[in-house]
């Protein structure tokens, strides 16, 4: 603490990632990153950009990868906004959309982020209870509120909202911004980026981290109309003008080029997942269904802090969130490799006997 | 423009940086990068970590480039802040620190983007005015400020303050805080970090974009006493967990080892400054004294504007501020490699005969 710093900054409380270990032993299943490494054809990628133009900044605009990223999703370019990871993006669209008179909306059981950005820029915010089965009922949420957020899936419950539902929710508000958090879509949802054309008050937002197995570069977008992305433009250019540097640029580009790996390394992620859930369920663990690449999941008998703990003896790290105590006994298990998978229920048999 | 920008969004003026051509045979000398390509041990290193590992985040607090760094200035690493750029690092600085009930004060020639994080953060501030020689009085700057920041050397000017003026300053005003912008200090000045151990009211942000030749990867750093460095990790964990990708630790770690390229290169850029600033006198520039890797000149009968846009019409570029009036006349032009700085002088030539 110093007499230096801004009033509010005693107050926030900033939030706490998943752990990064150093010791490359450990089975990582807690921070939801692909089991999988990035495309070779990235990989090529960013060799071939580490060359002496390093010396020179980057493009300010990332025209060249809001352009992949359009032509992927058939928007126009003026529709992409690109920044240091979808962290940033979402850091940016609070400032730049939530600073409201009426408070922001979201869910009560979610990404613990959202609460941490309104914490930084003095936002005012309610939340929506989910349900007892987890699932979110948009109708729920009160009609005066200044914004709205939710993931979708959900994290870290893995619950999925329909495509339908998500339309009729945003026609239902035509005056109140609307922005679903699609980090973890591409593992089996259906993304509202084709509802942008319809809706002038959707954004969506989504990462390179997860589902193209990106995390260690920092790459995340959101889309929506013109006008909601020329507002996070002038956000960034009052906050840094060159966000995304010439490496994670050149990976992002061809990252949105190959769509056979892409495929493939969703497919095997979801498969793994119905795999890993029915042996989870084998052992006495409820699991909710999943449309991300991790399960949410308590076992009938040991609390979650505990399990938590005991895996982490047996080399197995996932994530458990010991507030709000409504999850305090469910653990946020990352889908890995098979032979991760395989590692994860060793443990689990070792630790339960 | 859009009903969902929050009410300030509307009001700020972005930063606007310098263009980045898409014509690689333009000689580009307007914005300050280094002319030689980045240590040949910088590039291995990027290339070595573009890797499997990128499917997983990077080390949220970077410790093996604050390491380094700590090192390299005999510092602690609770010395030292990281992030995406300088630019990120300025604009965590002043949500953490200059969000006061007193204003901030800056010079009233300086580096643009301070007032547009002040827009951003609505910061007040106050300008103190550069002599006519556009050298600054700190003794100038009232007491009863809420924070000071100024770039040694200043920007756009090149011109460097002593640490004895530094020093004398933080002693006479030990309850402001006062930040130190180093981007241009390894071209000729010296370092306020050696004053740190003994003021905890110094912040000394520096980049890797200039003198290390990595304005293409985003580095930038600040040192200052704990509880100083505490308030910025407790922003920037507010904001981005991982704001350094793994190309970016790992290129700063190497950078800070090749300390032979690092003196070469800025050697050479000192060096072409004096020939450079000779060779402008000789052509009826006036030409302030600069320890930056840019020089600040005013031509004798041609405006700055018209000048500018002559020289790029040769395929020279260089940077010219239109505002404020004080300035109209002047051009800021980057040192360039020995044959860029021969390319820009007969360019010259040609538009002044």
């Amino acid at each position: 603490m110093s007499r230096f710093w801004s009033p509010f900054v005693h107050s926030i409380e900033p939030y706490v990632p998943g752990e990064q270990p150093k010791l490359a032993r450990l089975v990582k299943l807690n921070t939801n990153e692909s089991p999988y490494p990035p495309s070779a054809a990235v990989l090529e990628a960013v060799r071939s950009a580490a060359d002496d133009d390093l010396r020179l900044y980057p493009d300010p605009d990332a025209s060249a990868l809001k352009q992949a990223i359009a032509d992927y999703h058939q928007l126009d370019a003026g529709q992409v906004f690109v920044g240091n990871g979808s962290d940033e993006v979402l850091a940016h669209l609070f400032l730049g959309f939530f600073c409201q008179d009426r408070p922001l909306c979201f869910p009560d059981i979610t990404y613990s982020f959202y609460k941490v950005y309104c914490g930084l820029y003095g936002i005012d915010y309610c939340t929506v209870a989910l349900a007892d089965d987890f699932s979110l009922d948009l109708s729920a949420i009160p009609a005066d509120v200044g914004g709205v957020i939710f993931p979708n899936p959900n994290a870290p419950t893995g619950r999925l909202l329909s495509l339908d539902v998500i339309r009729e929710f945003l026609a239902s508000r035509p005056d109140t911004l609307v922005v679903v958090d699609e980090a973890y879509i591409d593992f089996g949802g259906e993304s509202a980026i084709s509802l942008v054309a319809d809706h002038d008050n959707l954004l969506v937002t989504q990462t390179l981290s997860k589902s193209r197995a990106l995390a260690g570069l920092r790459i995340g977008l959101a889309v929506g109309q013109a006008p909601l992305i020329d507002g996070l433009n002038r956000i960034k250019d009052s906050f840094n003008s060159y966000p995304l540097d010439r490496l994670a640029i050149a990976a992002g580009v061809a990252s949105y080029a190959d769509e056979d790996w892409f495929r493939e390394t969703c497919g095997r992620v979801m498969a793994d997942r119905e795999q890993l859930a029915q042996a989870l369920g084998e052992r006495d663990f409820s699991v909710l269904p999943s449309a991300a690449n991790f399960l949410f999941v308590r076992h009938e008998r040991v609390g979650g802090a505990e399990l938590a703990a005991a895996l982490r003896g047996h080399g197995v790290i996932v994530r458990h969130f010991s507030s709000p105590p409504r999850i305090a006994d469910w653990l946020r298990i990352t889908i890995g490799t098979s032979s991760q998978n395989a590692a994860l229920l060793a443990a689990l048999d070792d630790v339960l006997s």
